[in-house]
């Protein structure tokens, strides 16, 4: 049997790791979220080459998760900007990082998530209830709609 | 400048991405989610060769995210459970699996994470402060520890 491409699967996982396209879309985002939005940063902070940013980039504006925007208004160079769907990443992203937060390092992780106002580290993210309640893996399943 | 690899680099996200190895490591541990423990089973769903499943599977048992268990008390023949480090994953997965039903569908996403005791859909996940209000992106922010 041959397998559906990922983008084809009726899964949001396999969907969504499509659009990703490989691990440094990830690494990319991160940077997003870090708040670099230029190309020369991007190239600093990842240490891959121009063609190489140059296509993954231009894949994840193609796949609606940043956008190009003027780096000033009328100006013609250009900067990368998480759109409404990128920024709806956020939540894996903190997910992902508290994981690799308690499971990747054997000492004090280097960063926390801080509020921005107070300073004060943001909750563990957690599967809820609709009234709240913390749930476990075994509390829940999937079905089908 | 050479660039550390991402299990050296002091970010819980790349050390985090490293553990998967590759797309196929998310995708193997959504089957786990989905309550497959059997290497036939593994096979079947993901649509890989034997060799290629057997060398990913021992990569998470490696790595510490899966581990392999006597399919009965005493029993020669093992299947493939989530471990503690693994079980603590269905957070991200949950949080990736919303974000696919809401961007990489055009109409109703096919399936629902729900309570298993009263089949109700579980909260949208979100990242929130320690006293439960929602937070966006700009209203957190990183910090060294």
């Amino acid at each position: 049997m041959k397998r559906l491409p990922l983008n084809e699967q009726p899964c949001p996982i396999a969907r969504s790791l499509d659009i990703f396209g490989e691990w440094w879309g990830l690494m990319i985002l991160r940077e997003c979220f870090s708040g670099v939005t230029r190309f020369d940063n991007f190239q600093k902070n990842l240490g891959v080459s121009k063609n190489t940013l140059t296509a993954r980039l231009g894949k994840m504006v193609e796949r609606g998760v940043l956008k190009r925007v003027p780096v000033s208004p009328g100006a013609l160079r250009e900067h990368y900007k998480l759109t409404e769907m990128g920024k709806e990443l956020h939540t894996v992203f903190v997910a992902l990082r508290q994981w690799g937060d308690k499971w990747t390092f054997d000492g004090a992780p280097p960063n926390a998530v801080v509020e921005r106002k107070n300073g004060r580290i943001v909750a563990p993210i957690a599967v809820r209830s609709q009234s709240g309640r913390v749930l476990k893996p075994r509390d829940t399943m999937l079905v089908k709609l």
